[in-house]
């Protein structure tokens, strides 16, 4: 690869960066953002080599684009505009559904690749890019065979060079399944937050008392909302139906104590003890 | 300290027993638990030097009490009916009201000191013991002035072995506050773990897209049910109140979510990210 583009300079399209300088040495990289502080940050720690403008990408071999989700819709079909014909586009956005839909009829549909790899953590910006990022975790493909067959191989070669396990997908079961393993653990974990910084307003002892379980499961509230609010808006109907099996599960859980059936509240979680089998795939 | 009477010898117990055997090396632990194959495991490891039984306990100098709380009810005056005059008895238990109230009038008050380290892992089991389990974790101490003034001093003397930072607090508070930031982050990350698995019988691939994110707020729902049931059950008023304002935020933002108001949705998060200095301070 001799140049890339990087639309979104924050942690996914940072980490890209810094895997792909140490993968491909000669490929200059060239950083677009909206917010010129990161983009300034991004310079300086050396993510990229140089800024650039969105209407530069005419020169790209391949662009990247790691943006909030509303963003992508309006800025995916404009760089499929100034692109060359051999050019290679991937966005790496949490929904899938929308952003096919919005470039489904354009003439460069060919040079895109939806992807999601299912890698981040809850911090944001380039500072919190990091190498490695991608090493052994999902990289979710849909719609592969819209993209044309020469631009698939590139792509692949990418992902296979920064470790990536690849799993195809269609966009409508992509956002449906996504919602369940990361859409709905961010709102149980801000919510969680918010219930306890409630409760602290008036008690600011209590975090003294908090543990290593409550920052794990409250990790995710920490998440940039810039970022989250556009991905729950378009995978609202997902999301609300997760939601409201959650919000179920956690009122059936309540009534049981309520009725002090504790055995059936050792069968509710004995039976969800199952998922260690289940995580023990997950790094 | 020349013997240790180790009531229940797991993670909590066990991890205990590693700590103590490396900050005085002549201690002798003895290990007294109803689960055998966990007791052999313990001697296997060891954690304990020889089994014992709970009657044997009038020759100890210290006994540790980690058990579920249920348990804990029932054997802790019999503890103090064993004891000698001189022996300091701790329990590690994650509820301290009904376990000060069941010994609340023995002749043997003073030689109880209530005690809930805020340590642990998702794992059970003398197997899951640690060194350093208890380095830089609070304390909780219940009741301190009903502790004899030197059965105070030595265990104080333990726990500053141990690493351990201390708070005071009346058992009430303890309870109530403990229900948000420990026993309420179990619920949801069971709940959470239970909605996905009831999603994946017929969906297997679901758990192939999980990440990083999903396995933290997650990780929770690997705890022993047999500890939690009766801590719940222990609790049960102070629980079923943070649930309650637990639920009525999901609920809210599900509202939000359904009338559109993605400003809204917005804003909660923003003033959940708060949660990161707060955290800033945790181990």
């Amino acid at each position: 690869m001799k140049n890339l583009y990087l639309i979104g300079v924050g942690l996914i399209g940072g980490s890209f960066a810094l895997d792909i300088k140490k993968k491909y040495p000669d490929c200059k990289i060239y950083g677009v953002d909206t917010n010129g502080a990161h983009l300034n940050d991004a310079l300086t720690l050396g993510v990229i080599d140089e800024k650039a403008n969105v209407e530069d990408v005419y020169n790209a071999e391949v662009v990247f684009i790691a943006i909030p989700v509303d963003v992508t819709l309006t800025v995916l079909p404009q760089i499929l505009d100034y692109i060359s014909d051999e050019t290679l586009v991937i966005d790496a956005g949490s929904t899938k559904e929308a952003i096919c839909l919005s470039i489904k009829d354009h003439s460069r549909r060919r040079n895109y690749l939806a992807a999601h790899p299912i890698a981040g953590t809850e911090f944001s910006g380039p500072n919190a890019a990091t190498y490695n990022l991608f090493q052994n975790k999902t990289n979710i493909i849909c719609e592969v065979e819209a993209t044309a067959f020469k631009l698939q191989e590139k792509a692949l070669g990418i992902f296979r060079d920064l470790g990536m396990r690849i799993r195809y997908m269609n966009p409508k079961a992509h956002d449906k399944h996504i919602a369940y393993v990361s859409h709905l653990s961010h709102i149980s974990s801000f919510m969680l937050g918010k219930t306890v910084i409630e409760k602290e307003k008036n008690e600011r002892d209590i975090f003294d008392m908090a543990g290593s379980g409550f920052e794990s499961t409250v990790r995710l509230a920490k998440s940039s909302p810039a970022m989250w609010t556009p991905i729950f808006k378009q995978n609202k109907a997902n999301v609300i139906e997760t939601l409201g099996e959650y919000i179920n599960n956690l009122m059936h859980f309540k009534s049981l104590m309520e009725n002090e059936d504790f055995e059936a509240v050792y069968k509710e979680m004995k039976k969800t003890n199952h998922i260690k089998s289940i995580l023990s795939g997950i790094k």
